[in-house]
């Protein structure tokens, strides 16, 4: 990643749909150029596109944040797993006391209720599940640096 | 927002950079109408369309998750101060044993403890902090439903 | 659930003997239409109208409050088992630390440890209890809104 | 509170409607005694007879369980206040970690959010909140034993 | 128990060797009264008359507090193994997220480790223990009421 | 202390009322001497010869076991009051997450609520309480060795 | 160990390569009694002489703090494996909720992921982790007393 | 830092006393290389060379790993005070629920009781402390690599 892939990353950051001709004419290289670089990079799953959508103001009102502790044997198992369940957006192995930090977005709790009581439940390996449900999201920032 | 203001979002959940001709198309509406539609659901902030990196293949190898508590009384004072902080992404009231729910992203250890010890310290009313790092991210995806 | 019966519902919140000709006659409809709609809710399991006493100036004063963790491929079994026992008052998922939530009143600290010893014990998949003894209760109210 | 007292309450714990006659008839005394006996147990806090709804079948769908470390010499005060806000139905003092256990009722998560950083937050002496929310009520029973 | 029977506890909770005959004087009883109270007192084991030292001062400088999860349907086994450890001087159920909580009197922290690591490893049913070493003990009294 | 001191202790650990001629008997001392080791022993505190009751036994029924966080610069302050509480029958310093470990024994959870309520509430410099009920004691040992 | 080693030891605490005819001079001995004197301090294990080096000076900067909870019958075997792993440099029995505490220096969150996921996932007999990541080391003394 | 600086700190990893001139010959540098780089090495407080003891076999039998939670703002004044107290060997900033981890070795758990209480007491901006016992030390090792 040069100096030119950080560029393009800050522009997409700020506003996914910039065109590629802007992008080009600041940076002054060419348009082709531009879209290789764009890419490579999500080929390389370095950067995705994407619309994101507000999930309180669309509806989607449980938002829940899930610590698990896992039987770290099993852990590969579980992540196969816990990945496949849709509504389950975020998943991460952290230090502290959970082994897994999960985000799950429902559009109800008793939504939430079904995908802990009949999804999470058939993963063996997960030993207990600590979560909290956000009530209102602040901040939500896309475009922090890259190195 | 209705069925159209849907289809439109699933689409650009999947890829934000979908040419509106295409999803005029298959919608059978005009693109003019997808350009306003997706132009009002920005405004409303309901939608951005924004390159999302991964942070660890673009060397901010450093993401936390920070619990705080927070005396209520001074929670909107915390959190108009916690959300100008470049390097925190992500601030939200939650249920559980802590009052907020943030994380920051930076490009080492040093650095988050720059931010806790410098930035976090100077904050009246923030009571405790408790923080994880994240090691790795198996999943994270924004094309949740809406509903 | 319309108008009429959250009215109703209403008037046998605050007290549970209003008689129904004064329900009728405050919502101008007849005292048939006001015993068939409360009969139809209580049949419906949305409604109920009981007694309630003090448990601390009716001699049961052991009032505890039980989190428990439980293996989730084991929740309906544990539910099952549990709610059979007279003393659990009170049974219900939640979100946070434990995954269940249960009330039990007893006559006595000796009679909470019988329960704890003898009646849970023997519900195979129940992980770990956290108790808590209410030592007094400052308000418990069952009039909250309908919506 | 003596024998009948309590077959009283036993009869009005299953149906808080049952007609004072019949209740009368089975125990043995007059219409008039149970009415007086009822009236009085009323006036001296030891009975309710209330109608009991299902919140989540009414649609007050975010049912929360709060537990309060509160500094001890401002337990009353904050008592005083607490038991002020109408969706707060629940407070008692307990053993455990924390000092006041609480339940509130609303009929969304904004709801709750609402009662937590503009209700509680003004009260002076509440050191720490730990929430968690109720997604499913297996049982609720209101006809414990007196003694 | 009755008042003779209180009176003479009383006694004896402050001075253990108090004569027979003083407390008989003191009661308006005869000595035989006092010594056959006394003696079924004992045999009931509601009194124990005991030498108590203080452990810090005859050199037994490791006082540890101990706090155990258990499986619930092994409580019996652990509590019956735990007993006979001759170290382990307080053994009892209780209330919050421990369900034995024990005391363990040793000469040196590296006989509590021993305790731990030969002794306590045994038993089978412990899932978890939590220690606290007592550094100085400010109150030790015996002499509570008797109701 | 010596090894005379030793033996007369084990004595008394096992029986409080043994006969000091028996003791000098068996030690080949004076009784004299045990005696004056005897009251030697109790004048440094190193010995207290008493009575003890099993709480349940005698009516003291709720027996309650107290973690407290003290500021640490009023620890003294707070342990000079709080050793004042009859009901307070044991206080120490201890490791872990608390400063100070209690137990209180009172004759109900009412009469426990009126000490954490009413006298504990009064002492500035106590920051958390955790408090546990003791359901059932099965071991009470006072006669552990002396080194 | 005598005066003389605990002088010898003091020096060497200070400085790891004290002369050992300085060391001598000082303390009135032969060379050949300080060299003696090590040589016995370090076969016995009482003694080390290391260069230790600052990890975040020299490129370890993930310091990591782990918390284990181990069966406790499984001690032995857990203790035997995790000391092989080279990056756990510190591993002890203690008081408290953890069993085992341990430290591992690596070069990066990365390699500690891997620690955690392919080394200690494979010891059977842990039950639980928590760990933290060292951002800054304010203090790293060795020059102890000796006793 | 280059290769030979690497190489010099493995040596002395091993060994704090191992001779410059067997260092100079197995890299192939002079010995005034040799003694420069390590002058160099421990002037920028890269490298000490020390003799480390044993604690437990000398005498200071008690060592404790304190978590101490501290006012944000005040955290350079606590570490500013802290680091003088000669028992406390290690001070650091770190993630999870404590902000500072220490290290105390003294040698007694009356002495560890005088530095809780005494020194750490003094110091303002402390919140809480929660301390474990370090019972047996089974691996403790300087040697680890470096980058």
């Amino acid at each position: 990643m040069d100096e030119t892939d950080k560029s393009i990353i800050e522009y997409l950051q700020k506003d996914g749909r910039t065109s590629y001709t802007e992008i080009a004419n600041d940076l002054n290289v060419t348009v082709a150029t531009v879209r290789n670089r764009v890419q490579k990079l999500i080929e390389n799953n370095i950067l995705k596109i994407v619309g994101v959508v507000d999930p309180f103001l669309t509806g989607m009102s449980t938002v829940a944040m899930l610590g698990l502790k896992v039987r770290l044997n099993k852990l590969e198992d579980v992540v196969d797993q816990i990945v496949k369940i849709p509504e389950v957006r975020f998943v991460a192995v952290s230090t502290g006391s959970f082994d897994l930090f999960t985000e799950i977005i429902t559009s109800s709790n008793e939504e939430l209720y079904r995908i802990l009581t009949e999804e999470l439940s058939k993963i063996d390996g997960i030993e207990d599940t600590d979560s909290s449900v956000i009530l209102r999201i602040y901040k939500q920032s896309y475009d922090w640096g890259v190195k």
